[in-house]
Order: C-alpha cells, then structure tokens, then sequence
C-alpha cells in the first residue's frame, strides 16, 4: 500500500520562478487532441498560480493582439473535441522581422513572459527564430497527425488519425471483398510514412507505398499479382500522399493499364484524417506534454519542445526536432509483408 | 397486457404452397445491411420449412453456378457486417438471353423454385426480365445506399450511408472551423440527393448541391458572401456526385477564381460511404424486408420488391420500382436553408 | 429541373402574429438531439424575425430567472453535441401554484410571448397545466430516449439510443461468443419496450423481455432450452427495465439456479443510453421538428407537441400526446423470434 | 533512399529448426486483438514454411482434441474483429496432471512440435507447468485488457478497453452535465488500476479509485466538496471493481449519505469493455506479438512471454511475467488532479 492517490504536488513549488503570465496558442494543421493539450496547459499553470492567456489564430494572432485571460472553466469540456478552440491559421507576416516585433510588443504590454506553442515543424521553427531575437521562453507541445517530429515517440494527433484511417479502410474492405477489387487508398503524410505503414499493418492492407522508401512499381506489380494466382481476391495498398511514385491516382492508372482484368478503384481519404474526437492515447499524450510544458517553462528550460520517449517526458531543443529525420520502423514493413501471404 | 411475447406463428402455414427450396442472391453496389437481409431471408425461409441456396456473385453466379446450400448457422454472427458474404458482380452475360437460359437451367438443375434479390435498380431490372421469359418467381429487397427506390420510403443500407457521411462531415468540420475555410464535400448520389441533402441537415452544413435541383452557382454566390459578411467564418457545402454543375472540384475551383479570399478545400467521401456496420435502422429494415420477401412468395407474389411504407410493408411491381421518379421532401430544403443561418 | 434549391420562404410571412419574442427550455432527462432542437428552434424563431430567450435548467430556471438571449453564433456547432447546453433539472416547486405564479411574471417581466419545451411527458404535463393556468401559448418538441409518446413515429433520442444499445451488443456478443455464454442485458424503457424490441432485433438477440407484454418464465426457459439443444451455443437476452418479472440480475438469477450448466452473465447499459453524438436521424428529426414549434406557435397553436407521423409534421394535443398510449409494433415480435432460430 | 519497401525476409531462414508444426490457442478472458493475433502467429508460421493447428477453446480444447490445420485464408478478415475465432474456456480437468497428460498426448498424436498461447497470467501459470512437466515449447502472448501482465509495456486489448471506456464516459458526461450530476463509473481491473487511471485521465474525469492505493473516503469526500465550493457542477469518478473501498455502488452511497445535497449516481461499464473491433494500436501490437512469438519458437526459446517495451520486442519468463508486479506510473497521478482543478 503506498503513498495515497489523493495527495498531491505544492502549488507553490515555483513560487521563486519569474515567470507569472504564460500565453498559449496552436499553429500550422489541426490534430485532434489539441484542445486536450490547451486544457493541460492552461490547468497545471493556473494550478502552479500562474494567469493564462490563450492566443487565437497561431502567430497571426499574436501580431494582431487576438489575446484572452483563460480561466479554468474556459477548457472545461473540450478534451474531447477535435479541431482548436483556439483557431490555427498561417501567417506571412510572422515571416518578417517587423511582423515579430510587433507580435513581441503585444506580449511585453500584456506582461506576457512566456509562451507554449502547440503544432509542428512549421511551428517550431516559428518559435526558435522568435526565442532567438528576443530572448524569449518558449515551449512546444508537439501536435500534428503526421508525427513526424523528431524526439518524440508520438506528437499529438497521430494515434486519433491512424484509428481514422483504419475504420475507413475497414469499411472500404467491406466493399472490396464483397466485389473482389484492387483498392488504393491514400492517406496523408507529405514526408512521412508513418500513419501508412502502422494504417496498413493495422487495416491488414497488403502493401504500402510510403516517401521514406523508392516505389519500386515491377515490385509492386509482382506482388500483386501473386496474391491473384494464390487466389487473393481482393487487394488494398496504402498510399501516402508523398509518395515517389505518384498520388494514389496515378499509381492506380499504371496497374490499371498494365492489369485490365483487375477491377481498380481508387480512395483519397482526406481531411477526415485531421478530425474527430480524439483516442484516449491522444488526450492522455495531450495532457502529460501540456503539464510538462508548464513545468518546463518554471523549470526555466527554453526553445525546447517537451515529448516523449519510452513512456519518459523528454526535453528536445527545437534545432533537433525540427531537423533531425525520425525514421520508421523498419520491423514494422517485415511484419506487413509477412501477415499479407 | 396483451398476447405472449413469445408465442410464435405457425411454421407450417404455408404447407400447401408449391416453392420448397429458393435461392438468394445480392447483386450491384453492396449496402450495409445486405448481410441482415440475407440472414432474414435464409432463417424466415427455414423457419417456413423451406432449403435455402445461397448464389455468390449475384447473376454472374446464377450462370456459373456458384451454388450453396444456407443453414441457420451459416448466417450467424453477420448481421453486424458490412458487405455481402454472398458477394457481388456484374454479369453481361446475363443480359444476352442465351446467359439468362444458362442461369434458368441451373435453377431448374437444382430444383429452386423462387428467387430472393437483393439490390437496387439494376438488379431489379435484370430480375424483371428474367422472371417475365421463364415465368419464374422473384421478389425484391431494396438494397442501395442512395435511396433511390420508388415505392419505399427506405432502402436498406441509406440509413448507415447516411451516418458515415455525417460522421465525416463532424470531423472536417473540427478542421474548417480551427483554420475558417470554406469546404465542398462530395458525397455518393449520381441521380439522387437523399444524402446530400439529408447528410446536408444533419451536419449542420450550409448549403447543398443536388442533382434534383438546378444549381444557380449566382445565388450559391451570394448566399456564402452573405454568410460571410454575418461573419460565418466557416462553411461547409455537400455536393452530390451527380450534380449539374459538375463535382465537388469543379464548383469550388470556379468559387475559388471568383473569391480568392476564401479558403477553399474538397473532400470526395468515395467508398467509405458503402462500408461499416448497418446501424440500428438498417439492421432492422433488413430483419422485416427479408421475412416479407419470403412471405411475399410463398403468398404466391412475384416481380415485385418489398419495401416499407409508413412503417408498413407494401409490394410494388419491378415495373414500377424501377421507372417511377422518388423525389425528394421538399420541405428539407427549406429547413435546411432556415438552419443554416 | 424544380425550382431551385437555394430560394428560401419569405422571412416575414408571419409579420402580423403578435409573438415576438420566444423562450425555450428542456426538461425532464436529457436525450441526444436536444441540442440540435435548440438550435432549430433558435435559428427558425430569428428567421422569421423573433427574438429567442435560453432557459437554464427547464422550468426550475423559469422561477429562478435563468433566462439568456440566444443569437444565432449562441447555437453554432451544437447540432452534433448529446446532452442539452440549457441543462435540465426537477423542479418541485414548478408543481405549486405559487412558483408557477412566479415563474409566469418572470415570462411578463421579460416580455416572452411564447414558449417552446423540449422533453417528455412529465414537461409536456407541466406545460399543459402552465398553459391553462395563465393562457400562455406553449409547443413541446417530443425529446425523450424511450420513444413513449403518442401521437408521433419517433421522438428525438430514440435513433441514438438504440444504436449505442446495438453497438454495446454487439461488443458484449464478442464475448458471448468467445466464451459461449448466456447474457442478459439491460436497458431503458420503464414503461415502454421500444428500445429492447426494437435493440433486439437490431442486434440479433435470441429474445426481449419488455413491459408490455407478460414474460412468461417457462416459455423464456424452453426457447433457451431449445436453443441449446439445436447447438446454439451463446445467447443475448435484451430486458427492459420496466419488464414486469424483475430486471436482467433477478431474471438471469432465476435461469441460472434452474440450468446451472449454463454460464450466464448480466450486464446493465445504464447512463450511456443517455449520451452521444446524436444520429443523421435524430438530428434531422430536431430540426424539423424545431422548426415545426416556431412555426406553430406562429401559426397561433397552442398546447400542442409537433410529431412526425408518416413523414408528415403532425400537431398533437399535450393531454393526447401524455395520457394515450403508443404500442409497440407487434409484426416487430414475429420478426424477433423467426431470426433467432 | 534505402532498401525496397517491398522486399522480404527468407522464408527459409528457419530450415534447419525441427519445430515443424505449431498450435495456437486462446484462453482466459477474452480480449480485442486476440483474432489479430491469431492471424499473425498463423500467417508468420505459414511463412516461415510450418503447418498451423487452431486448438479452440483452450486448454479444454487441447484435452478433448479439438484441434483444426489452419491455413492463410483462415484468418483473413478477422484482424478487425472482436472475441476470439478459437472460443475461450476454463478447464478443471488441466489443473490436473490427468489432465494435462491427456492433452499431451494429443498434442503428440498430432506430431505438434510447439504451441502459442495467447491470454493472462492465468493462461501463462498454466503453460509454465506443462511446459515444465513434458518440456515442451511454449510461448506467451500476452493477451488481457487489464494491461497487468509484468514484462511489456502494453498487452492486447488493453488499448480498446481503454477507448471504449472513455468513449462511454463522454457520452455519461454528456448527461452528468446536462443535470448536474456526481457519476461514480466502475470499470474492470481486479487487482490493476491501469484502465481506471488512464481512462480517468483521458475521459477528464475528477478523480479515480484504483486497487494500486488506499481510499481515503475522507480525502475524496474534501475533494469533491472543493470542487463543488468552486462551482464545479458536475463530477466523474472511475472506480476499479478491485478498489479496496468497495465497488462503485458501495463508495456512491457513502457519499450520498454524506452528502444528500449531490445528485449521485452510478453506472458500471461490465462486459462492453472486453469486446468490440480492436484498435490500430492493438491491432500492430497482436501483428508484431504474433510474429515474434513464431520467431522465437523458431529461434529454440521456450517457456517466455513476447512483450514490447520501449517498442523493442523482448523475451519475459513466464515466472517474472506472472510473479512480478507491474506497477502504475505515479506521475499520471499527478497529471490527473492538476487537470481536475
């Protein structure tokens, strides 16, 4: 029997720490488990005694002035929603060196002294530049579908999206089996694989075709057709939308003109992958990384973002995470190959 | 209190009708519910005393005998599936008459004396003809996501095509609203707009394009201007894949032209539409149908499809199924347009 | 080619009614759709010119004045929410004179004209006695899970309802199966056995046991019997919770002292009955029938709840719509007891 | 640009190894996943050149022989489902030496060389022994929604409990909000608090109750007084069945006694959480324990559990697997009561 579950940290903990005002703000795609992420962060700070201000509209906000005191009851059931209640939005003026100073004017008056960003690379590296010039704390939630962030085992967003994409497929299987097709079925990923090779490992697909590696389409084309001699009837192949050799479209036109007796169809899943409510993994990554934002900020670390590794909060400079490559799992394209005889 | 809820009807109250052994088939685009139905159809017929023959790939199977005897057990456990497990095909052999001799001479081979259809118009016209040059008994269940179907207010599978598709609509939404854009959504619907617009209300979306109405792209136009100016910052538009004015990417690149300063994205559903588990409605529109379609024959009816009127059963002849104009409720278009502003 | 899609009906057709100023409340237990009623009622009313008033907390928030005026930004991105942003709660001194008296000035005070409640027959018992007292027009929109109301198809709720109690079946079916066990599982429905019938058939249940029917035990006990004896090797009893021999734990305690070789299970679905996302149904059923009040109450009815009877909006006088009784549709019972052999 | 995504691994890696046919089993409660891992332990096998037998319904089977050759196409569309295609059962007769006797014997009749349990310490304490006894080859996967095995970070089904719980406690919130209500919410885990921690924390709830620590009722009941004093108006708590306080139904009507002023109610979860179709990550994980359990048999290990930590596959003993305690993580915790505030 240990310690009870009830006790818990001193609120006053970080009573030394100079920072008293902490804004918030998401940038670059929605992922579904941002709302859980603004939630933490703006809880654990009110509940170390620190004001919160939440920032709409990403770095364009931040020029703008588009600024509010967060209370805790302003995140009150929102973990569960998808999309960002705080808005997300590109901004060309945060480019510029006069559009950041203007974004830095408005935290100095509203006695702002640091910030947690939640978002991507685009977002990060937003944030080192800004950090540099002005000296600024900085913290990033990491949180996009893709996951393809450095540093981290997972960002924020990706496990709600994989779960997305494998109930579309299991639905679109439904209809290849009960017509015997050839589905190609695209899913995001610009640079990264990941959300297709785990998708199709997940939707028992028999083949993915994802930028890390060449498509090598004679491969592809063998392998197919094998399965149709060991008379697999129908057949679906993951495609990431960064893929070598073309979108799903185009990879399908090549099969199709070389196979006509394949019945070939074709499916962009699309935004849907970005929605939705997010995977209990999602809101609990979301909360943890939220927390540690805030106590990295006390904990006075800047231009890092908080992530984690083997289930352990990690601190990551933004420099890394932004250009360091993650790769995939290479196992994980033995254990598709194998399960898709 | 009334009758015992578990008192049955009579199991041989249909002793003296002649069919002893029909075959069952699904046919077209698969629906999700057709697995219900096809459970119905094989336990009422038995419970009437009646063998069942399951033919897979619909007609293509009626000429290569893809013939197998059904048991209660063989239908357990899929009422909860998507798909067919009889599978479906097209056949255009069966629409030569030398193709429909070959089919009619397995039937008779086998002894089968009815047939049970599942599908939509297509599969009851193929039905309409073969039943009229052999004098063969066939009865119909509605069986097509699109609802397209004179003569019953439901086909078995809307229901869940319906639900998918708003399903999605909630997650892009979470996406249009973070980042305020302006979303054209396709879904299934090549001369029909039951989920366009049906999908359209539920969804909350702001407009939609259906192939039943002229689309005034002027007055679409105006419409998300004013939307605009109100200071809606997001809308979403469902477009049927049979609209006049062209699919989803032809309207919103000509929105696009004319309103640069609008975030303009497409989404084309596609087939996760067809796929999933039937919902509740679709399970229980499956259950009454495939009894009544038994009913119906050995009540000694033919060439006609069972459907579901003001929650009663109706038999309306192929004929009529088939060429007769189901329109949309008028009235949701209106709600529709008062909801959305 | 109709008319077209995008003209509206005229917003001031209803110029010369002397309401201008509508409230709304909901009552009694929640249901999904009721936010999606809100939403219709509140954007219909400001459609043809009238002001909309939010009541907190159904007619305890009429005494205590928790009155807000709804614009139409104060009903966006609900329609997809369970639950009722109005809240609701009991009001025992709604049933005095005194506080009805009360709860009347408060209406005088802030000019509403009119109201619309959404909730069951305990809302509409209190809106009918509110309405004569003090001769204020009032329109209920039928908003309850158990689907007992006369005088229309479906209330809103009911669709959700029973797909979340199909969904839980068919995940505790997994386990039935896996384990071949005997499962009795409750649901809603005190006086009605909609949600069990209907759940039942939907979910491939092999019996229900609901309120309006006597449940005979030894006829309960052959069917299982008889199940068993044919190899049936795992069964799912559906109770309604009203069902008159006792609940799921007392009627599978029963079976199990008399077939010990049986491996029974209960479990009782509870409050999730109550939640979720509502369905395309629901939510097309809120809206049209939101839409219906305003339109009513601006047609000068009063005491009346809008129903959807054969797809028609139908206006069913408060006392009709409580005291009489809506059956159960008894083919439903044939239909249940063929599929389960 | 690395190797060919498409090439593979040499199928006859493994000819020397004299293991040449292998028997797969589930057993103990059933979890989701349990199918995914039976076609990859199948599919790897058949890869690797070796016959498959499917002993159903565990260790019962395994006496009374009932064993059947698996093939490729015996597992296809599965990877999606609940339950478990082998059936699940408790056996007496195996915890005899009789009786596991018998089952060896059978097992050599059908010159079977190794077998791959899937399931719990319950599942593994049995394996060790007759692994011992007739040292024969056995390996573990772990299989459980409880998550309480030693040895691997996570087991299958544990991820789909969890989002089926937290999906359930979304929709009971939306009703806890919509009266105001205190929900005391019992989920699975005798003796783990892994579910009711991690659900607690992913579904927002404001507090949980887990075997891992003593029940301060008092503490609880100042919590939720706080929250109340601070206007908190509805309240969440998870219960694990284990919890050293008593089930949910024994704590909620302390409090009630205590606190009549709190609208309280309580429901438990039951068997909904050990069904429905797995998760992505549950499915990756059953595919890579699948395949790493052949791989090990094939590589001469016997008597382990395959488990995944650090998203490295391991080795675990059954004896640690079973003996050793696998313990929360002690700072969720904290992340839960921050986030409650």
């Amino acid at each position: 029997m240990k310690e009870n579950i009830l006790s818990m940290p001193a609120p006053d903990m970080y009573s030394d720490c100079r920072i008293k005002k902490i804004a918030v703000l998401t940038s670059g795609g929605d992922a579904p488990g941002m709302n859980a992420a603004i939630r933490a962060v703006t809880r654990s700070a009110i509940y170390f005694g620190r004001e919160v201000v939440g920032i709409y509209y990403g770095y364009k906000g931040m020029i703008n002035k588009n600024f509010q005191i967060m209370k805790s009851g302003d995140v009150s059931n929102i973990i569960q929603s998808g999309g960002t209640i705080l808005k997300s939005a590109r901004s060309k003026e945060f480019m510029t060196k006069e559009g950041r100073e203007k974004a830095y004017q408005n935290l100095k008056e509203e006695n702002i002294d640091a910030l947690v960003v939640i978002g991507g690379d685009g977002t990060f590296t937003g944030a080192r530049i800004f950090a540099q010039e002005f000296n600024f704390p900085i913290v990033g939630v990491p949180g996009t579908i893709d996951n393809d962030l450095f540093g981290t085992d997972f960002t924020v967003g990706y496990d709600t999206a994989l779960n997305t994409i494998v109930q579309a497929v299991d639905k679109i299987r439904d209809t290849a089996t009960a017509h015997e097709r050839l589905f190609f079925i695209e899913v995001m990923g610009r640079d990264a694989g990941f959300l297709a090779l785990n998708g199709g490992i997940a939707a028992g697909s028999e083949a993915v075709l994802i930028p890390e590696f060449e498509t090598d389409m004679g491969t592809l084309e063998t392998y197919i057709e094998t399965g149709y001699r060991k008379n697999k009837k129908s057949s679906i192949v993951l495609v990431a939308e960064g893929d070598k050799a073309g979108g799903a479209f185009s990879i399908a036109s090549k099969i199709e003109r070389e196979y006509p007796q394949y019945d070939v169809r074709v499916t962009v899943l699309g935004h849907v992958q970005r929605g939705g409510s997010p995977t209990a993994s999602d809101r609990i990554l979301a909360g943890r990384l939220g927390v540690a934002a805030i106590e990295a900020l006390l904990d006075d670390q800047k231009s890092v973002m908080v992530g984690i590794e083997f289930d352990e909060i990690v601190h990551v400079p933004f420099n890394k995470a932004i250009k360091n490559e993650k790769s995939v799992n290479q196992h994980l394209l033995r254990v598709l190959r194998m399960l898709s005889i």
